[in-house]
């Protein structure tokens, strides 16, 4: 069954935003999706990954490396020399609820252990979302531990394995996204200041797009093909500006005046470190980048402000209807 | 010995409806009875699994997969070619009290590991649920997570299994059906929006239903084989009718003037996203089926509403007597 | 040493008709004792027990089938076939303070497992059991799913098991009694109501009672065989009186007039269900089985309905003293 | 090392006694010594078991049966045939703390698993306490569940096992001896209704008294052989005493006024169930024998009434100090 | 590198004698000190132990017995016979923070039970602690069971196994020295009042003593060798005092007097049981000893008293600051 | 990827003096740093130890012995003889989330012990971290008893196994360093005590500093060779300044005047045990020895003062703002 269009969503024009900055520069950080259920946020995530090109991987490499520039820290690639190559889809990996630290991290590899007597490693979760996503749902139920363990993997690309007499690093470099519902259970700020970007979904209000999403839902599912078939012109149109992005991004450049205005909005909201100013002014050259702009603008901070800041300020920000709206207060002053 | 007939249940409308719905329609998702005790909501789910013909399912496939159109997801069945098939009821699987994960889910195959040294999946009760029910008697003891895993899989129609070095997918498709009892904990309202329908059973109150009641169950008891056979003339008429709107589902239309009228009850009832709608459509529809009807119209909408939408209601609607009044208000406006 | 003979109990008529209706007819659920410790509640079940005729069992057949109708779901004797018998005495079995579930349940024989290399079934407390009492001393301080887990299986007499890769079922019927203090933990209202009969048992007042108790007692410790020598024609008298029953029962009737009586008290009372009427019922019935009657009246209704519907009363019924006088008083103004 | 000798313990004349009660008819119970440390609780325990002759066991028997008549329950003497046998001494089993439960117990024999494939049985601290003592240092704060196992062994005589996939019972016939302090945790009132007799031990209040224990304890250690050497004749002395009233025991009567005398006590004092009455009519029969007598008297009565049942009063009886006084001034109304 | 010498150390008087006494008699029974970290409480007893001579010990003995008098209950010597013999180190072990109870004890020996299946003891700390001293960091931190556990050892000077179904016992005779600060956790006062001696560290308040103490330290650790070296006749006369102490402390006699004077001070300051005489009275003979005394006066009384009385005052005698004060008036008044 | 060279961070000058210290004079223990997320805290201990040559070490060692002068304790540098050496980078070993105890202390190494039959030790993260650094991130989330573990091993330079049949010693002598933010959970004030040296960070507040921080680590990241490249020889003069430092330390002299201002300074601040004064004299020698000079001074002490002694202080001092302010106030009394 094909996966849902990222074109046939229906509103959430933020999430999508995030979503596609992080498609174009990972190194941004995870994205964290709070709001109502039954928004499409896992169809989102879905959709994004389905619009990527295949990419092309060394064959037989557990992490997917890609052929030109495996990772340093791959164990499979580390030999060096020629390496054969296959096409595969970004991947998008799950975190199934109740799936065991050891799934997620890898662990000792028990066939072999036992059959042939050797101690050998079994790729997890991590090893699989490789050069692609990560999806948790209702991630703020989610033991703090191990959402402190993927946003370290996520922020450094890296898996250190430490357990049952295994000691050994390898490839994690994804895109985490998190889903959750502030009314029940919180992040704890560490956390949240971890993540890059966080968006906010809401049940639409008005009739009309609430009919659109429910028709599209209903009509996607009675008939997969035909209603993805009708929409592949729109999926190519995105896919391109995308790729086109990424491209660009390494020459966009980011004057002294944004910067001073990042630090400047950062300051006033009391922001903690410097990550809200760090994850500014890369999601506005990811934002310029898909804008094919050569340079971040102030209207490129405005844009992606709310999302890069919201959830770092003092006192739970989630739970605060205010959060947003002091983030856009500050740049109603600072624009005004 | 037989199963007490689905034709001589007394009273419970309410619920006898929701599980022909889910019968038509699996895609609607879950049913949740509660109330008291001892109205019989395990043996009409029993009941109504006995009445559907038994169906044809590939030999040795450990999910019963449809000789026809096997699941995409099926290891068993993947690899194609001609299929010998056989006749098996429609399964019914309990969740026993205390059942562990691994049951549920699957497990590596001790036996074979030991034996054969290779690491062989073991289905678990979600295998053995595919193309049936599956019953949680006191769902609201059940622990949030297992709760959660049971919907995934409902919803997804698949197993993912990431546990002990196993990781495979296979085709879990059934019905979910769950009992409980608001007095004794609650479900979390995460948990409650999942499931498609919900149902209140009550203690009748008037004397000569509570005598045919009991009088039924110690017959039937007594002499089940003539109970039942005194019924199967009762008994082939759902059937007929439940198999009859199976066929006619695809069919049945939506208007319109039916999903606004969808809409703008679930934005007066507030409900979060946009599950109540989509549930209220695919319900009504099933409802139009089952009566025979080519279209949905408002009194389908209007029988099925309570069922489709107590649930989610804002402020644990299952404590509040007020949640199907509620509704029910909602209603009468609407179609006053 | 020989058992104390069930006719040797001095006081306690209570308890001793809800052990004699239990054993007339095993399917009115479990009796529940409740009150002061020492009070010979243990030595009046294991009286009981010794009371029965040893029964003829399938030689061999871990569940004791009967070898004129074998239970449907023994896997030992599903094949058909003759079968060889034996006869055995009918089974009490305790549940031990700290016995393990897989204990109680069954488990996976291990020393088949590990000499043989096959997934054997070594049938549990539950097996041993079946066509017997099961024993449970200070049920209420049992975890509430093991009570639970005993109850599904007492009211079907099967026991399913899904545990460590095994699944099997195997017949285990069995009249569960169980003990408790009220003033130590409660059980749940979910748990009471499960219980066919509830009796209180009190020490005794007066002092010709207590010495005749002690007196008993001290002369049974100290020569048992000749205590019970001198009963022995009393302890004929009382299984003769309940075998007959048996015979009797399935042919008493229970006329609508009792059946609007008894769910007319039911409905005075409040309780949940109809679990309340049924089991006046069936009780009413046995009761009149053992006084050589042909129909239910009034006045077996009557003297079963306190320890019928006693524990299912709202409020905690154990620990008020209000309980038994709230049916009594119910009883007085219906016979008034 | 010889044992400190029971003769040469200074004071704590209720302790000794109880001791001695319990020797002569293990059948009365265990005896719980509550109250200061450093009293010499634990020594008692070991001078009684050592002033007692050594006894004759069949060889081999790890139960230590009695050759003239073994356990029925012994499954090592089950098969019958003569048997060989050697003298040993009565066992004091100490529980040490963090003792096991499958240690006490018995548990399956690993070693013959691993190595013969049997699953045979390895006997625990119940085995081994068999026909001697056993001794728990601080009960109050053992876990409920192991004191309530050792409280049912030490009544039955039987110990049961159900566990690993052993299920086997075995011969357990022991003194039960329970030490603790009422200032740290308390028991409940079920497990100090179980136990036969509770004794108070205080640190003496005089001065000679306090230097002659200080000086007996000092010299003891200092010289073990000469000191015991040293009371030679007094340990004969209060051995002789005890094998006489072993004898004598079956011949002393309890006439009907001492029984009603005992009713009305435990009547007035409002002592729950009969355990009262049935441990002041065994207690003083033994106490009797001790003394020669033929019949129990108002005397052996009101001697061992304090320790056969200010432990059954209610409300905490051990923490309040009024609990012996309530009944030396029951006593004293009675026999004024 | 050499061990800090016992001779360097700076002020910390009490602490010291009450080390030099349990070296010269063990049967005294633990020390316990306790007061601010920081104060070279583990240095003490350390250096305390490096001064003792090399002690004989039995070849091969995993229990360092004596060659001289091996212990009755040591499962290596037992046999008898000639024994070679070595020179060893007085022990000092450490209780490492996150020992196991395994480790402690000892356990089941892995490798031989594996390797040639028999079921063979793999000694512990306790092991190797006889003979010498046993450390243990904050043992108020320390589980209350394995406290209780160390106590019982100590004061037996044997090691009870019963686990993993060993069941032996070794000679563990050693000075338990537990260090301990009293603003984290407490003692139960069961465990205090089984502590032979207890001392109080504090931090020197003037200011030459710091400089002292600071200059001290940092000299051993920039030239350990020439630390001790500069040393050794100090180290040297304290090790001849504590041998001739050994020596002499059979032949000194405890007067009547002394004797009256230590149970008038116990009952003044209401301790429970008798411990605080006994141990008075063992400590004063020890202090005798190293004083080189015949016999015990009111001046050893006086000087030992506080630290064998103040830890068995009731009401948390640690935190009270008034507890060392109460023995001093008591003393103050009985001496005046 | 190169690291983030030392001499590019901006500000945090606490933080780097107390890095260099610890480099400079290991034995000063550990640095605790506390304060805002996102300032580089990690970033910091990694340029450090790039910073430093490379060092020497036995081949094949698994502690990394130095050749000249190997760890007494090292099991496998224990035999002597002439030994091979490599280079290899000083190690910074992160403790990373979720690690387990046996991961950190080392383990039974399983392959070796199934395969070969022995057992082996598998060294941990303690072993690798051995003349080093050991970096924990959070140190205030992990649990006490490992921290604790950590700081003892840190202060004593040797890890004691006791563990699973394990029973050996080996080098372990690394810096420690944890960072921490206060307002999720405190250290105890044990723990705290034990770190040498404690650091504040906080985010900068003037808006150049902040671009500058944003500015480098971007530039780095886009391209780190560059970077590197240009600070070189900065990096240089550092590494230069640490080398003589540590040449220099064992001339450096204390007076008795600095130690005499290091006591009084401790008693007015009323820190605990001696610690404080240990630690102020010593870090103010290896401050001393990074200025070249050849004594302490009162300039030395005024500046290592806070960090050395602000975590010492009574009632939480991380928490309060006051803590630093406290011995700023001191300092400024004694050097008026």
């Amino acid at each position: 069954m094909p996966t849902f269009p990222f074109s046939a969503i229906v509103g959430q024009d933020e999430m999508r935003q995030a979503l596609l900055i992080a498609a174009v520069d990972p190194s941004v950080g995870g994205v964290l999706v709070f709001g109502d259920r039954g928004t499409g946020k896992s169809t989102a995530i879905r959709a994004l990954a389905a619009l990527l090109p295949p990419m092309r991987a060394v064959a037989g490499c557990p992490y997917n490396c890609d052929p030109d520039s495996p990772a340093a820290s791959c164990p499979h690639c580390a030999e060096g020399g020629p390496r054969k190559s296959h096409k595969t889809p970004v991947p998008v990996v799950d975190l199934p609820l109740g799936a065991t630290e050891d799934r997620v991290v890898g662990t000792l590899d028990l066939e072999r252990a036992l059959g042939a007597g050797v101690k050998a490693f079994e790729p997890g979760l991590l090893a699989r979302a490789n050069r692609g996503f990560l999806y948790i749902d209702e991630v703020n139920l989610l033991e703090d531990h191990l959402v402190d363990l993927l946003l370290d993997v996520a922020a450094s690309g890296v898996n250190t394995v430490e357990r049952e007499g295994l000691s050994l690093r390898h490839p994690a470099r994804f895109v985490l996204v998190g889903s959750g519902n502030p009314e029940e259970g919180e992040l704890r700020p560490q956390l949240l200041d971890r993540f890059g970007l966080a968006c906010e979904v809401v049940t639409p209000k008005d009739i009309p797009t609430r009919i659109a999403v429910v028709r599209a839902r209903d009509a996607y599912e009675r008939d997969p093909e035909g209603f993805c078939a009708a929409r592949a012109r729109d999926e190519a149109a995105i896919r391109k500006r995308l790729l086109l992005a990424r491209e660009r991004l390494p020459s966009v450049t980011v004057p002294d005046a944004a910067l001073e205005r990042a630090a400047r909005l950062c300051l006033t909201l009391g922001t903690d470190g410097l990550r809200g100013e760090l994850t500014l002014m890369r999601t506005a050259r990811a934002l310029a980048a898909l804008d094919g702009a050569g340079a971040v603008t102030d209207d490129h901070l405005r844009r992606i402000a709310p999302a890069a800041l919201r959830h770092r300020l003092r006192r739970n920000p989630l739970d605060e209807s205010g959060s947003t709206a002091r983030v856009e207060r500050a740049l109603a002053e600072m624009f005004s």
